[in-house]
């Protein structure tokens, strides 16, 4: 492998001109999908792109592929990730992805002695955070054709505005949108770079994580039914009460994931709704939304299997009617040893100091994978947290992340 | 004794007249409080009252009180209950004890030759039901001078109307409010009569009971305070799950209640809030209100006290902070073994078995019995439950129970 120096100052500075868009005056940026501060971004992103010479288009749904153009027809190499926000979120995830791509393949274009075997391309996934939708990945999960027919219509913001009138809103062309969908196999891998969302990398004590796999999350959506009655009038003895049972399955859920090794498995009861929800009520209906997620399939496939069987146990023992659906099942990604070995490879070329690690969180990489063989790098967080204005990446670990990044890209576009 | 009998026809006709004020074609009827369909049940008793030849005043709050005039300078025996109802509500609740006390006064006044020392009066309590302000006996309340200071303006219903601007708009007198307080030891006795709001007296086999006391409800709003975190990337041993900690006070709660003989104390957490409340988030902050009943008030303080102690207990064992407010502490009410045995001798009198069993639920008398002496008969109730279409009572055991109402109130009327 080539070592390739991406130029830290640009990289630097276009993070920070990003950070202006949208920026919060009471801290963090906001930068809705679709929205006006979003479309800002894009056509920042367009500018630039177009600055090292590569070609822009866009798709139906927003997605952005900035192409080499003559760069031969061999299947591209993609680096990228997403530019739209949650609330007051932080100034790296996503925006980080997307400028380290664009400097490493501006690096690599200024070496034109190198072997080359397909064209360079950076992929601006649309809609990543569910801030507005309440849906991950709208981008990159149209491309892979894994969301729902009817989302244009059933998605919709806080204000009501559907995802159809949202894509319309932005100059999109959501009647269009099938033409945003792609077969496997359009690329020859796909790169993402990402800070950290955790504090992983901060007790390594390195500023590069290298992703193994990334945990894909399984969604149960649990309605608990008992007997609505008077808080008063109804003897405990007597009672079917759907809060207590939902209780039990609030830490059942907990129970069952912590049996396992702590990194391997999550489990979140992130939602739960009590009706009638008054102080005088035994509550009739809770409902619950439980979050899943691991790095192996057959683990979550395991655990949503033991909190069905809790969820039974809890519901025989009350005289409560549980029901149980599964809303959504992504599938976790696996990065290839070989993938693996190229990227440390990579990080020793360019001298930077890695671990190994999952990546927790679902990314666009994770969706983009039923496409083709995706990987990640994740950059050190001080602040061990995300989708929050402390989020935080020191300057020298986001320049040596883009110059293992370029050294990757480099060395993948000279295969054949 | 004397043994008085009311005319049951006409009682069972005044009920099936409520009955179809603000009735609901799907079942039950409606009528929250100062609502149009309440004010013409008023109208309904003022007309009734006055058939009789009482004097009806009415108060700023719509308190209205129907006394006979010219029967002495005694204190008044007291009979009566509410009219307003909750949504879809049944046919007795509230109206049995406005009805049986209009039917025993009406009875009591045939019989002059009664030795009487003290006027009879019927008492209609305004705003019973908690539905359109959240918030109980609100008339009662008023008169015992147990309602905050701010009320007509915090209180408000789902359209946001206050209870000033609601008052107003039933012609009632928000501004004058502290001309409906009264001092205590302005009755000699109240006695209201109310369906049984559990199936104790089903089970019983009897048609009346005979309340020893009245629980009180006190009622705790706890915050359980952890760290909101992204559910994937948030390991479950780092994790301060503000939800996982508030299901243990759930269970908490139930348990502390079960500990205590069964009819002694009832604990609900009816309401439980969790924010932000998204799929893919660790809950960072959880509210709970919670209810506590008994009859005695020293065994409800104990309980209170241990539910602290094992809130504070989650808190230390899970890193949240766990904070306890007592929002409202009613006091319960003991009904006289004087009283009572005066009661079953009236039941004997009128050749009507009963049991005596404790109030699980609050009812106007239980602020009354802040100002004097009260007592209450229940009614069974086939269907064993109540703010429900399904609501029930047999025409036997409503005209057993106002033939006992009557020959109470008498026996009282006739004390010096």
């Amino acid at each position: 492998m080539v070592p390739i120096q991406v130029d830290g100052q640009r990289l630097l500075d276009h993070l920070a001109e990003l950070a202006q868009i949208g920026a919060d005056p009471t801290g963090g940026m906001t930068r809705l999908a679709y929205s006006p501060t979003d479309q800002q971004a894009r056509a920042w992103f367009v500018s630039k792109a177009e600055e090292i010479g590569l070609a822009v288009s866009v798709d139906p749904v927003g997605n952005m592929l900035a192409l080499e153009p003559g760069a031969g027809n061999g299947l591209p190499v993609l680096s990228g990730s997403h530019l739209d926000t949650v609330r007051r979120g932080g100034r790296f995830d996503g925006m980080l992805g997307v400028t380290a791509a664009l400097e490493a393949v501006r690096a690599i274009r200024h070496r034109p002695d190198l072997p080359r075997g397909r064209p360079l391309g950076v992929l601006v996934l649309a809609a990543e955070e569910s801030t507005r939708f309440g849906s991950v990945c709208l981008g990159s999960r149209t491309i892979v054709n894994d969301l729902p027919v009817d989302a244009l219509q059933t998605l919709a913001d806080a204000n009501g505005v559907t995802l159809f009138e949202a894509l319309q809103q932005a100059g999109l062309a959501p009647e269009r949108l099938s033409e945003a969908r792609r077969k496997p196999g359009w690329f020859y891998e796909f790169v993402e770079i990402h800070v950290d969302q955790a504090d992983d990398l901060v007790r390594a004590g390195v500023p590069v994580g290298i992703i193994t796999g990334i945990a894909a999350p399984t969604r149960l959506w649990i309605t608990v039914e008992g007997q609505q009655a008077h808080s008063g009038a109804a003897l405990m003895s007597e009672r079917r009460d759907a809060l207590t049972g939902a209780a039990e399955i609030v830490l059942t859920v907990e129970a069952i994931a912590r049996t396992l090794a702590d990194r391997e498995i999550v489990g979140t009861v992130g939602v739960l709704r009590v009706q009638p929800g008054s102080m005088n009520t035994v509550p009739g209906l809770v409902e619950l939304g439980v979050d899943i997620r691991g790095i192996k399939a057959t683990t979550v496939d395991q655990v949503v299997e033991q909190v069905k069987q809790a969820a039974d146990q809890v519901a025989e023992k009350r005289r409560l009617t549980v029901k149980i659906s599964v809303v959504s099942r992504a599938r976790p990604v696996q990065v290839s040893q070989r993938q693996i070995d190229r990227l440390i490879e990579a990080c020793q070329t360019a001298g930077v100091e890695q671990i190994r690690l999952a990546s927790r969180s679902a990314h666009d990489a994770m969706y983009l994978g039923q496409h083709g063989p995706i990987s990640m790098l994740f950059v050190r967080n001080p602040a061990g947290i995300s989708h929050n204005p402390a989020e935080e990446a020191q300057d020298e670990d986001i320049i040596a992340a883009g110059s293992v990044l370029a050294t990757y890209l480099a060395w993948l576009a000279g295969q054949n």
